[in-house]
C-alpha cells in the first residue's frame, strides 16, 4: 500500500455514514461476520466506531474474490478500499462495494461463539472484549469516571491519589492482602480514606478514584478482590451533609449515563433506566432489621446485613435508600458515635434498588483526639499502628465526613448485570487472576 | 453557632477578596501564623482557597482577646466572623476585622517548622501537606491527569482500567512484587501494556491511568516502588506514529500546566517553564552511546544508560529528546525488531531536558505470531506463561504501538523537584511505607 497505517486510518466506519454516495473510502477493521452467496459475499466490517456491510462481487474482483472466500474468517483484520453505495437492505442503509480487500492478520476458528458458557468467556476475556456487550459496559464505565470527575470538579474538590502500599488497615485486618516489602510486610490498601482525611487539611474537599483490594474469600455476585473505588472526604461536613453529597453525585453520574450512554444502555437492555432523583429515602438500621425479619429472614440487632437481608431491603424501595444509624459493633473504630444515642454511629450505607444492594458506605469520622483513642482501645487495636492517623486530631482537627462508592457495584446496578465480574475489563476473584 | 458546618462554610477566603468592604463574612480555616503586638493581634487564616489577615483588637473583643492570645497556636482550626476592611498593608490589600473567633480544634507545637530536614518532612507528610509547596505539586499533579484525559478524549481514545493482580510480567520478573493470592502467587502489575494490547481490538485507541509497581531496590532520585503510569496503545500505529503521539500529548500537558498552574509553578520557582514544542529531536541509540563516551563516561554498545549517561544525554538538548533504535538485548521480548536492522528494536525512550532523564518508553509491538513465539523462546521465557498474550496474535492481529509515561517523572521535571518523592502525596520507596 506504500503508506503508513495511521495515514490510511483516517477514515472510520462511522465516517462512511457521513460521506456522499459514490465516494471512495478506505477502512481498516475486523471481520465481524462473513457470508458467501455464490458470486456475491458480504463482510460485516467492524472497527471501534461501528459496523458496515462490505459487498464483494466475483465478477468485479476476479481471482482475488476466490482467494478471499477461501481465507477470510471471523475476526481477521483487513484493509478495504471501496465505493460508498446507498442500499436500503444494508444495515444503516449503506454499504461499501469493495474494489480491493487485503488481509492484514488472518484468523481461524475465533473461539467466542454463541452458546459458550460464562466461564469460557472469562477464560477468554482478552478475545471476548471484541463483542458488543463487554464494550458497552466498558464505555459506560468510562462515563462513570468522567461524570464523577465532572461533578467533583464543579463542586471544588481536588483529586488526589493515595498509596496502595499501607501499614494500617481502614477496614478489618482479615481482608488485607499482605505483600513482602523489602524484608517487612506491607498491605494493599482497601480504602484511601485515612489519606483523604490527611488531605482535607490542605484542600478541604478531596476525592480519589483508584483501585482497592479486599482478600474477601466469599464467592458472591457482588465481590471482587480488586475493585475501583470513588472516595471523597469533606472538611466541616456532617453525616447529613455527606449523604447529600452522595445522592447528588449518584444522580449526576446516572443522569450522564442516560445522556451519554443511550446506545450502550440499549445494548444491555436498560434503555428504560431512570436516574433516581434525590432525596433518597433514609431508614434507620433498626427499621431495616425489622423489615428483614418481617420478610422471614431472621437477624439480630447488632448483626450486619447478609446477602438475603440486603436483597430484601434493596427490593423494598423504588429509589436507592440510605440505611442510617449502624450499631457501633458493625462499624470500624473511626465512625462517630451518635451523641444522642452513643450505641449507634453517624454512618450509613446506600443500597441500590432492584435487589442490587450496597453501593456506598459513608459517615462522619471521629475528629476528637480523646474519643478516637478511646475507640481504638475499645476495639482492642494498637494505638501505635495508627500513629499518623491519630496525629491528624492533634493540630486543628475539624469535623469531617466521607464515603466510598464501588464503581463495579454501580455499573452492576445500572447495567443490571448478572455478576459484578462483568463490570470490569479483567475481573479478579479468589478463583481468578487470569487472563 | 446553631447551624451546620456546611451552612457556614459557604464563604471561602477567596470570596472575601470579592465582596465589598464593610461586608460581614464568616470563615472556617486554620491559623497559618499568629502574631501578637500588645492590644492588636494578627491571624493569618488559611483555607483551601488562600490566606487572609484577620485582625483582633483587645479594645473591641474584651476578655475573649486575652483568651485567644493565650490559646491560639499555629494550625489551630477556627471559626471567624468579621468585617471586611481595605488595608494596603495587609497581603492582598484586605483584612477581616474580627468580631468573633472560636477555636474548633486546638493545636500546640505543630511540628512542621523552618529548617526541619527532608526526612522529618517525609515522616510527617500527613502534616506537611498543609504547606504551600506540596500543595502546589499536588495541584499540578491533578492538572497533569486532567490535561492527559482531555487530550486523549479529543483524539478518540477510550480510557480503560487494567488489573493490578497479574501472572505474567511485562518488564523483567526481578522487579515484581509477589502477593499471596488464595494459595497461589500473583504479582503486582508493572504496566498495563498487555491488557491495553487486548483492548485495541475493541477500541483501537486506548489508554489507562493507574498505579504501577516496581520492586526496584536501587535508591535513586527517580524511582518509586509505586508510581502512576499514563499508558496508551494504538492499533495500526507504527513506532514513528507513537513518537508523534507522545510529543503531542507531552506538549498538551505542559501547555495546560503553564496555563492552569501559573500560581503553582511560581511557588516552585518555575514561572519561566516553557512547554516544549514538537517535534522533539530524535537521536539513535548509537549516537547517544557515542555522546556519553565523548563526555568521559564509559559504556559499551548493548548496555542500558545508567544514571550518569542519562544525565549527560538529558543535559545535551534544549527540548525533550527521543533515543531510538535500542538494541534487542536492552528491551523486553515483545519489542518489534527493525526489519532493516534486526539487531535493534523499533522503540524509543523520551528523555526530559535539564538532566531529568527518562519520561517515557514506547515502541512498536511484535504483532506476528511466529516472530513473537521465536522472541519469547530466544529470551528463555516460557510460552505457556504468555498464553493469552500470544493468543492476541492469532485472530486478526494488527500492527500496533504504545508507550508509558511516568507521572511523577514528568512532575519532577516540570517542577524541577530535587527528588521524585516530592511528586506524589505519600511516596513509597524501598525504605518507606509510612505514613
Amino acid at each position: 500500500m506504500g503508506r503508513g497505517w495511521i495515514e490510511i486510518k483516517k477514515t472510520y466506519v462511522r465516517d462512511v455514514f457521513n460521506v456522499d454516495a459514490g465516494c471512495e473510502a478506505e477502512l481498516l477493521g475486523w471481520v465481524d461476520s462473513f457470508r458467501v452467496h455464490g458470486g456475491v459475499s458480504f463482510i460485516f466490517l467492524r472497527d471501534s466506531t461501528g459496523l458496515i456491510q462490505v459487498t464483494l462481487r466475483k465478477n468485479e474482483m476476479g481471482p482475488l474474490y476466490d482467494e478471499l472466500v477461501r481465507i477470510l474468517d471471523r475476526e481477521a483484520s483487513i484493509y478495504v478500499r471501496g465505493v460508498v453505495r446507498l442500499d436500503e437492505r444494508a444495515p444503516g442503509g449503506r454499504e461499501l462495494v469493495a474494489r480491493d480487500v487485503r488481509v492484514i492478520g488472518a484468523s481461524k476458528d475465533f473461539p467466542i461463539r454463541k452458546n459458550v458458557g460464562p466461564r469460557f468467556l472469562l477464560d477468554n476475556r482478552h478475545l471476548y472484549l471484541r463483542r458488543p456487550k463487554p464494550q458497552a459496559i466498558l464505555r459506560l464505565r468510562e462515563m462513570v469516571f468522567k461524570a464523577a470527575r465532572e461533578w467533583f470538579g464543579q463542586e471544588g474538590y481536588v483529586e488526589v491519589q493515595a498509596p496502595i502500599f499501607i501499614t494500617a488497615a481502614v477496614e478489618g485486618g482479615a481482608t488485607l492482602f499482605p505483600v513482602k516489602y523489602f524484608g517487612r510486610t506491607a498491605y494493599l490498601s482497601q480504602s484511601t480514606q485515612f489519606y483523604l482525611e490527611a488531605a482535607i487539611y490542605a484542600f478541604e474537599k478531596v476525592y480519589s478514584i483508584q483501585p482497592c483490594f479486599r482478600a474477601e474469600k466469599s464467592r458472591t455476585r457482588k465481590h471482587l478482590t480488586e475493585f475501583w473505588h470513588i472516595e471523597a472526604e469533606v472538611a466541616f461536613a456532617t453525616h447529613d451533609d455527606i449523604m447529600k453529597v452522595e445522592e447528588e453525585l449518584l444522580y449526576h453520574i446516572t443522569s450522564r449515563l442516560v445522556e451519554w450512554g443511550r446506545k450502550e444502555l440499549r445494548i444491555l437492555g436498560r434503555e428504560d433506566f431512570k436516574p433516581p432523583e434525590p432525596p433518597y429515602p433514609r431508614i434507620k438500621y433498626d427499621e431495616a432489621v425489622e423489615l428483614v425479619n418481617s420478610k422471614g429472614v431472621r437477624m439480630e440487632w447488632g448483626e450486619d446485613f447478609g446477602a438475603e437481608a440486603e436483597r430484601i431491603i434493596s427490593t423494598s424501595f423504588e429509589k436507592p435508600v440510605f440505611i442510617t444509624g449502624f450499631p457501633l459493633e458493625t462499624r470500624a473504630f473511626y465512625h462517630m458515635p451518635d451523641p444522642d444515642n452513643p450505641g449507634v454511629t453517624l454512618s450509613s450505607d446506600l443500597y441500590a434498588p432492584e435487589g442490587m444492594g450496597e453501593l456506598t458506605t459513608g459517615g462522619q469520622r471521629i475528629h476528637q483526639l480523646d474519643l478516637l483513642l478511646r475507640r481504638i482501645k475499645e476495639e482492642g487495636l494498637n494505638v501505635e499502628d495508627y500513629k499518623w492517623y491519630v496525629d491528624l486530631r492533634k493540630y486543628g482537627s475539624v469535623p469531617h465526613s466521607g464515603f466510598g462508592l464501588g464503581v463495579e457495584r454501580l455499573l452492576r446496578w445500572v447495567g443490571k448485570l448478572e455478576h459484578i465480574r462483568e463490570a470490569t475489563m479483567f475481573p479478579r476473584t479468589p478463583a481468578r487472576v487470569y487472563p
